[in-house]
């Protein structure tokens, strides 16, 4: 039986015949799945969205305070943090709140994954001591919850400023591009882009891109889960990425009337 | 001026005044909030809802999980636990996330409320070695986030029950009684029903009231937060509550089709 | 069996009979235990107490220190806060110290009780930028340790306002009024006053009450912890309640020579 | 000045004349203070006392449980540990509580000393899987509350293992020497003996002596504070402490009815 | 001043200019840090290196130990993980101890990143119920701890299954590929292999590349710190590191005396 | 078995056999082990050596910080602090880290130990408000890693002292007389010098001396583990201590140049 799987793995037919092979949803490929946005979900925060990504849904808000961690005070300049939880009833199996004293490692990497990102379009010293919190809470999760929450947490931060300058708060920074997310990974042999969860949990290869709407590369994390990967395969997922942003950029700018900053 | 305001506190004329005029939303004193119940709000719990108390919002979520706390190993029976959050961006000042080692105290009483009436209608000893989680996640809050998480946690619960009738995975304990709770207090002299967060915040008394919809009380708790409060003012509180949760126990039955079990 | 114990619930004339019954130490159900309050019991504290009710011995010391917390900071306001223990050997099973990391959720609920009911009767806002420790130590339980701690600390107190204006260290707020707490519950179906640890631990019904001599309610707690009770039922407590307080406030102003300030 | 005082302690004469001097309680050097254990102190716990040496006030209780550590499961032996705590308004300035999730170093120095002297006294291999616990709470401080606890938890075993032998239980394992503590130092100079806090807190070297009443030392422990010490003071210093602890063991005697175990 | 360095970035004679000047230890832009590995470094580990790249020097142990983590218990799988820590006087800032209750996130990436590697090389399956720690301490940094952590790690592993094989333990599960990490970056717009803490704490990317020697992908992370970069830039990278890595594993052959096992 | 054990121990003709039998590694009872002090071990801290007491390995660093804790906050004075850690791999079987919140009891002891050695032998007063830190990490373990953290750590302190009154940073407080410790024990009834793990481990007492080069005490501490002891016992191993340390005198000596300040 392994040996079968073996050939087979090997069997460049049999990998074509996969390669288009419909997935579980019908979709193909290198197509993302349906992404929308929905703007001002919540009353209280200067930002708010939530972002759905198939049956992924993240909200996300973004909040401005004054005062900055101790590494800046005095600096003149700002900060940006997120953070990043999941609702105990959004996974299938429920999840244990991070309540205990430390934050779990994977949420510690998504958190500081969707600081770092926004942190890179945002000039934070002409912010003044402020602290940008952006908060992704993930309430139904189906694969891809990082990545959706730094597409959605860009939009919820553009609101957030667009709100502080016309309620003439203060003069917020300027961004000047378009920033957002998808994963990517290799299942069965196949890259496949924007992976649920059930592709997510056996793909030999998980990634996920951050990147800005002029082609260039924010962040990339590429992990061999169960397999390695050549410099070809990572370019056919770099390729899927780029494509399926596209629509990221796109559900972005029709939700923000097409524009940053006025 | 204090004199003023003390003379008009004693002076019974213009508390009449006062308990004649609209509260800032329009209701009269013994009025809730029209309340929504959303059943089935996302897919992976047993049993979700949505509920709505004017603009509070909360996720409740039950599931089911094998095993139970060491006080109970092997004495067959079984637990039902609440867990309470609030989103960061869920209040008007952004709230810190409960992740720094400690849960604060305010949320460890709520926690430890919605767990105990829920507790209370359900025969722990017949589920056999399981616990039921509870997850109250409050979106957006206004007031009454504790009394909402109780009267939605409710409904999770039922649902979660019929679920796992309907899977056939064990044969869950009958409740008999509906359970709902609401809050209550008095401003300005007034007792007054269901607070909002402007009226809460301001309240010289707050009250929290769990009854069954034979009108019996599961839990009360009332606090002089700046005045102690006279057993007729307690009094009047009571039947406000009463009357206020018939409406709510109309919003469960109306999800619930009317009944508990069939 | 269960049958009888049930038709015996229902049998006015059995209830009959066991609200005539003397309980274990032969008190009647509305009769409180005795209260024994030991002035100046420690030398160090500014005011400190020894309180007993029946074997139930809590230390209560009052301590003011210089500073407040960081969020009554440039207030010039004071403030006051409780803190509750438990010798590990005052319990019948040895209890664990809360040295772990956290405070167990009845522990950080009886502090925020103690203190809640103190700050009623006391103007913080006049105490300057000092906050007032009441430490309450139980050496000995045998139930209602909350309720004697709140009973015990109100004369600590007074005795470390006092002994701030003996020294003339600065001029303490003045303190209007008695302030005493009691518990009651219903055993058996049956109303009764100050429940013993015996009582207390088959209780249906548990209920603390904290009032102030003018008759007036500070906090109502009362919790159905294995059935509901009536309204009713809730006015048979509280009269039970209304009428052991009594007693406390005269142990209270005994040793207080029978005045707050001269 | 700073050689006045200097000249003074390298001047013989000087010495001997502080040497001559009455301490501020007007004991000798070599004089210990009046030592007082009260038996039965509390209800609960199977042994209890409350040591007294001077103004310190030490509440000792032994306990034991079914149970032991994790490196003992499964051995067949026992084990005993002790818990030390201060209660807040023990000390003149109010002691923080050991809650904040980690306890002082101070306090785990303590626990330990305690603990390791007082397991050298008892064969645990013949305890069976059970655990004896010496909880000692402070209760008044006035200096050696580490000693006072050594001395009063050995009492409050020894009740323990009477009790669990007069309840047959099981059969404890027999305790065959008296075991104390005492402190000693080096105030201005001069080696004293059982230093009150005044002095201890002024003290150039501070010690601890924990011995059997076969004159042979369990622990010792001496350290320079503010100067070093030669091993002629150590010789005084050893000295002092012997005939102190001569005083331990008659306090302990008599109250235990001169036996260990009949 | 910002406009002649801006024009000078976009100035592609000053780039080439660039790209030739010599590196502050005069390394060319694509040449590595000698590397040291020394094995056997301590006694008592099972395997146990120093590897040294430039002044960066970490100790590598690994040890195995029978048990495995609760998820795998009953599973006859074994487990790896690696903890990584730099000791406080390893940076030129004194680094505070991570004793304080939570991990920072850095040192927690850096941990899983190493563990995570290394666990996809080795047939935990057939390992039994075991578990392998990597740890990896930084007894002195110069950029690229983690790294070097994973490139001697790998080199403990192996010899810490060697020592397992040899004293006839347990039958180890066989290594089949080398594995090797080194990092790369962009500095002053320059791709550049294997950066100093000089050159990291200013590099506009910061990337890392976990490879076998089959030249496929273990894990590859690249972050834009101040600035996005290109697929083209990307791709240079990775062929420096991968004719850096090839230096790594001639390294490792080195001191394993060129194979994995006999 | 047990008798003739016991007779043995009691047989002083066996006893002296015992003692002129040399140890595990050839030592006599009074001799302690080789030392070497390796100064300038690492780059970054301002003082860093690596010491060795046979097969024990620690690297002691003292780094200087602005800043001290804050109850010494506007004193105008300095600290001097130090911590104490293992290197998982540094034992026979690995040391957990000590990451999980809690610093253990016995790390927690050393590192008190240490720091409050160290503290005598300088002038904090003089220091300005500046820290010192003493970092002793053990990378090889033999038994005495305390004491060789003392030992070595006075080396890294006056080579932090000169490097900082070299680098004219600022004025050091002079340190007067050089500082050492050893340990001593009791092993099969025989005292016995500097004690390696074996011994150590089946020592029936166990004791440490800290003394200066003049020959008085800074620190004693001495703990029967299985077994009390006589005063005779106490002097001889006091003997021996006095004798080991004057070849950690001279070791310290000839690393320093024989001088402290020039």
């Amino acid at each position: 039986m392994a040996s079968l799987r073996e050939s087979l793995a090997d069997n460049s037919d049999f990998q074509k015949l996969l390669a288009e092979m419909p997935r579980s949803d019908g979709r193909k490929n290198n197509e993302p799945r349906p992404i929308r946005i929905t703007p001002n979900y919540t009353m209280h925060a200067a930002g708010s969205i939530l972002v759905e990504t198939g049956k992924t849904k993240v909200i996300c808000t973004a909040s401005v305070e004054e005062g900055v961690p101790p590494f800046l005070r005095g600096s003149g300049g700002g900060w940006l943090t997120a953070e990043y939880g999941m609702l105990p009833g959004s996974t299938s199996t429920r999840k244990k709140r991070d309540t205990g004293g430390k934050i779990d490692g994977r949420t510690q990497e998504i958190q500081r994954l969707i600081g770092r990102s926004l942190r890179t379009i945002i000039n934070l010293k002409t912010l003044g001591e402020r602290t940008v919190w952006i908060d992704c809470d993930v309430i139904q999760a189906d694969g891809g919850t990082r990545t959706a929450s730094i597409t959605g947490g860009f939009v919820a931060l553009i609101l957030a400023l667009r709100h502080i300058q016309r309620k003439r708060k203060f003069n917020p920074p300027p961004v000047k591009q378009f920033l957002s997310a998808i994963s990517v990974g290799i299942v069965n042999g196949q890259p496949m882009l924007d992976l649920k969860y059930d592709e997510d949990s056996k793909a030999e290869v998980d990634a996920n891109l951050v990147m800005l709407d002029d082609h260039t590369i924010i962040e990339i994390q590429g992990t061999g889960e169960t397999k390695s990967f050549t410099r070809d395969q990572l370019n056919t997922m770099l390729d899927y990425a780029e494509s399926g942003l596209a629509k990221h950029f796109a559900a972005q700018k029709e939700v923000l009337g097409g524009y940053l900053f006025k």
